[in-house]
């Protein structure tokens, strides 16, 4: 009989498919046999079917997915059932609109999980609930947690949580670091890549349930139906995960693919084009998301073109959604040339129009007034339009934050973001509660990361750059989950569940973006990265296409000190925050170090807090943040024997090039404000070794075509 | 025991990495188990061993992708030994300069494989003669040949034998429609991408020994110190499988990154830095095979730019190369703007240089005059230059034959322009034998596919595209092999071995650029896609940066009749063949329908040797083209149960789009020239249902941002 068994499970083998390293291409769902023999034999025990009844795609979805989990996990297959089965102990999935589940009561995202007699019951508000709470109880078994009495509940702060894809329709990728764009779009509809699965799975393992496909810097063909037709099929491969399909829209298109002569928001026959448009789209695709617009920004068309304002241009758009269930996300990333001070254009812009907005409109708006720099305060939007809901926009690839080859773990700087406290109703008016809604009782709440996504086998480049993909989805869920216990799960779940590693690394992550921010841009510096491309330093970038993309317009250095002077005496960008702010950061010596330079112009050899000058401080921060670098090598490599090889050398090998491109850093920084400082190196740190000039030349190679 | 065995099995399986259906990264070098019973046991008996001694890194390169071959092949691992085991059969592998191999006896390439005793011996002239029998021996078991007293020797026709990639900086290749570039540079070379070796592999397996890694559209930057360092990361992964790594140069370096004032190439200081320069590269890759050069071609800046011409250009270089083993293949795709006719230009600007090139220097002409159309008489200087060897430059990347979403196997064209006649030399002067060097004695020779390859998972976009990458090899060793021959081995490498499969496909295949053609460009068309992108068609474009960017400059559809009038009467292009070809083409009676509105503008009525008037005769091809995609679907859809299911939909999918945009290319190209032509469509085909109008709207959307 065991010869028997045997022999049917070798000719079951020979069948299998070839057997391959692991890639990083299935993140963290990888469902590897849990290794812990008396934790596996209490899941087994668990676990031994999977029911679900009715016909809801996402909870059909969901008990797919379920068994595909556990099959891994438990190394056996868990059967399906209709219903439980009275002998055996299982988990049921059920929807059940009256669910409990903790936080926002109005979510229909929510999930609880919970112990029925003997079996596990995961109940959700709604197909997607279910999803979710499967994928979290998928997350207990990864990461190794005890399923007995287990008892979760769970609901999302955020309404709309979105990826946007800077993809264009050629397949390049706005500051992508990853291969190229992973939709195909001369294969679709024909075609549909198994990736655009994966991808689904992904996002909605972390509760990710919207994805703007295109680049904000928008086509007029994704209007086009030869083009909806495509979309329509993408919708179709994400809807069963729970997912919606949104498009950036290029203003002109009524124009350019309408034949109109205009695209005045207020022109009649431009209204009618939309609402027509939007119809058809609605026919195609009936849950699909809305309009993501960037207008009358950085060359892009808009209602301005026209004489109108922002509002005028979505709320035309908001009508012509009409009674369908969709939204628009109104980017708020604006800035002419030529004002004194980029900081305040969009607040100067948006601010009149708070109340404005018709109720199908959220205004997006970065988590900082510049963009997406390493360290950023958050943006004075937030609060200052309590009539208007706001989507945090934040950036999931690394456009200013080291690419594809530096290890910057970004959850800290997400969060430090939402618990910027904007203190417009008193202390407590967190970024997170105006987003949330919460704060103003908005019925709308969204958040949106510019994805980090490509073609490369392992989705982001740098092995670690998963971890942002991962976190971004887990604070769009819960805001509140510390950093460091979103780098926990994820490690737990994609490199290595040794404990002392798991803890090396998590420490590692959750430090590395402060490390980032010594070696480019300490003490509130921002914008002095390399023109164009965004890579390596060039601070002394003084001419550009306008005066806001060079860096002298930002760090202002000169013989006297350093750093942009946005007090009363200055730009004056302060009196946009509240005064509870403007008190504390209008004074260098209340001003937290980490803004100090976004708005103070400080002399090279004003003592801070720390009991250094300006000067010492900033090279002490240039040389302990490069050398910090060699920490994080030194920890990767002590992870080693935890974590698969190749993995361990691909990591490794970035972090190599970090510390180099550290180093570059440090030395075109120290090198170039020395000419204004003058002012040698401060003990212990030894003078870099090559001249400015040296730097130069290395790091203005990268700007040649 | 049994059990025992078993048991054993089982724990091996079950510490196996996890298992993944085959997603085409394999390419032609799957080494999936034999499945033939008695095949395997003759394989198995004959392999028992792997010997070879020395330390040669490319001999050591072939021991190994032997042993990972058989192991693969034969399901067991074939230990590798120095020297011949008495008591078993094996195989030995040996560098033998004098080793007896066919073809040219100057090439170190060669290899020869027998039976020596009980053992099979693969000699090889050089360890890449040596790697490239093993890939030859391997080939065999891979298609289920008998090597029972084998005996097989081979030797190269050409020399060199290159890969051009079109691959940019920042990561984009140009005309690349698999992902982005393969070549990760700002990891390298602290990180080599183990897909570099892999690639490597793949073209060390069909006889490729040589990759041109940047764009000719050149990038300064590959000739800093610091990009030179990433360089030869590359070279290191490449030169134990025999590949030599080249450089195209931008003319203008020396300004650009050498800070002079000039880039004249009789410039004294000129050629100093491109000495220095030149040394500086072998000095870190002492195997550097040598410049690839676009000058004064579409704006890249070139010798001209000073007064001096391509030979003045090129010489330099050869002189800079001085006597490190490296060569300049400087291109004569060329094309001033205003001439009547750019068919004729390279050949008037090269032909006169004929006897003034250095002997390092390979000029590299495109198949055709004008550019990588579907169907191209072959260059007019081919024979044309015979003081001159001539490197021919064919485009695997699918740029004007359907990208990645059209099934063109490649291998008819290749040959096409191969086997061509210039009768310069009397009957027989095909260009084969100019590119080999034999027709007019040449020690240098070299043939260069532009290539298709990307970050795509499968590598080429389309997995039938590998298809091409495959027969380029192939027919860059061995140009007399027949494309259905290419076809089949490929076939049975990589899709299937059933026989009856084998066929259909091959046949698909082998027809199916004629049947691209038909749909697209029958008759002698050419240069009728859409601008810019090349992607669909747009015959009615008249409007572009230059005339001979447009399409009417190619058709010259009028009231009278289509085509370009290119003998005596017209452009005389003609003349720059010998009489033979002149002779033959000349005249429409004689000319080959495939070749003759590329020669002739001949009247709508005018009958042709079909017995049907032009105007019908290009009806018919048009639809009897975008029908046979029909049939290539019907002969896919015939082979389902031999191929794997997964690829079986992928290729199915991009066939259904195929016929799509075939009808987009029927109906644009029919209702066009049928403005001109004022005829009806012929019976029995319907005439389309859609309008002018209705075509040019949906193709030209693909030309919107």
């Amino acid at each position: 009989m065991l010869l028997r068994s045997l022999l049917l499970l070798l000719a079951v083998v020979a069948a299998a498919p070839r057997c391959v390293a692991d890639d990083g291409y299935r993140l963290w769902l990888k469902y590897d046999r849990v290794a812990d023999a008396s934790r596996l034999a209490q899941y087994r025990a668990a676990a031994q079917f999977v029911a679900a009844s009715g016909g809801d795609a996402v909870l059909t979805t969901a008990a797919a997915e379920l068994q595909r989990g556990l099959q891994g996990l438990l190394g056996q297959a868990v059967p399906r059932l209709a219903a439980p089965a009275s002998t055996k102990r299982g988990i049921l999935l059920a929807i059940d609109p009256s669910a409990n589940v903790s936080g926002s009561s109005a979510s229909r995202d929510g999930y609880q999980i919970s112990a029925q007699g003997k079996n596990l019951v995961v109940k959700g508000r709604s197909g997607a609930g279910v999803l979710y709470g499967v994928f979290a109880l998928l997350r207990q078994l990864q990461t190794g947690q005890s399923v007995a009495n287990l008892s979760l509940t769970s609901s999302p702060r955020i309404q709309y949580r979105l990826l946007n894809h800077w993809d264009n329709p050629n397949g390049t990728v706005e500051r992508g670091y990853a291969g190229s764009s992973i939709w195909k779009w001369n294969e679709l509809p024909q075609r549909l890549d198994p990736r655009y699965t994966d991808y689904a799975r992904a996002n909605a393992s972390i509760g990710i349930n919207g994805v703007a496909i295109n680049n904000v810097n928008a086509s007029a063909r994704y209007l086009t139906a030869e083009y909806l037709d495509k979309v329509k099929a993408l919708a179709g491969v994400m809807r069963p995960y729970g997912i919606r399909v949104y498009l950036s829209v290029f203003w002109a298109a009524p124009k350019v693919i309408g034949g109109l002569k205009t695209a005045d928001p207020l022109d009649p026959q431009v209204q009618q084009w939309w609402k027509a448009k939007t119809d058809e789209i609605y026919r195609a695709i009936p849950d699909f998301g809305g309009f993501l617009v960037k207008a009358n920004s950085e060359g892009e068309p808009g209602p301005q073109d026209y004489g109108r304002n922002h509002a005028d241009g979505a709320n035309m758009l908001a009508t012509a959604l009409g009674t369908h269930d969709g939204i628009v996300m109104w980017r708020a990333f604006v800035y002419k040339a030529g004002s004194d001070d980029r900081f305040k254009q969009a607040y100067e812009e948006f601010k009149p129009l708070d109340g404005k907005f018709s109720p199908k409109v959220l205004v997006q708006v970065k988590n900082g007034p510049i963009d997406f720099q390493a360290r950023e305060p958050f943006h004075p939007l937030f609060g200052a339009m309590p009539q208007t809901p706001l989507v945090l926009e934040v950036q999931i690839t690394q456009e200013y934050l080291g690419m594809a080859t530096h290890l910057v773990y970004l959850a800290p700087m997400f969060k430090e973001c939402l618990d910027a406290d904007t203190q417009t109703k008193g202390p407590g008016s967190t970024v997170a509660r105006v987003v949330d809604g919460s704060l103003d009782q908005h019925r709308l709440s969204g958040i949106a990361g510019v994805a980090n996504i490509g073609t490369d086998r392992n989705w982001t480049g740098h092995p670690m750059g998963q971890a942002n993909w991962y976190a971004f989805g887990r604070l769009a869920w819960d805001y509140t989950l510390p950093s460091a216990a979103i780098a926990k799960e994820w490690t737990q779940m994609t490199l290595t569940r040794e404990p002392k590693a798991v803890a090396t690394i998590v420490e590692l992550m959750d430090r590395s973006r402060d490390v980032y921010v010594r070696y480019t841009t300490p003490l509130g510096l921002h914008h002095i990265m390399g023109q164009n491309i965004h890579y390596g330093p060039e601070p002394w970038l003084a001419q550009a296409g306008r005066p806001d993309w060079t860096a002298v317009y930002y760090h202002k250095a000169d013989s006297l000190g350093l750093g942009f002077n946005r007090t009363a005496t200055g730009s004056n960008a302060l009196a946009l925050y509240s005064a509870g702010v403007q008190q504390q950061w209008g004074n260098p010596t209340t001003c937290p170090l980490n803004y100090l330079l976004w708005f103070h112009h400080v002399g090279w050899k004003q003592p801070l807090r720390t009991g250094r000058t300006l000067w010492n401080e900033l090279v002490t921060r240039y040389y302990t943040g490069a050398d910090s670098v060699t920490w994080m090598q030194q920890r990767w490599a002590s992870v080693q024997p935890a974590v698969d090889p190749a993995l361990h050398a691909d990591v490794a090998a970035r972090l190599a090039i970090q510390r180099r491109e550290a180093l570059w850093w440090r030395d075109a920084c120290v090198l170039y404000f020395q000419t204004f400082s003058k002012q040698p190196i401060p003990a212990p740190f030894a003078p870099p070794t090559r001249t400015l000039a040296d730097v130069k030349t290395l790091v203005n190679l990268y700007q040649l075509k």
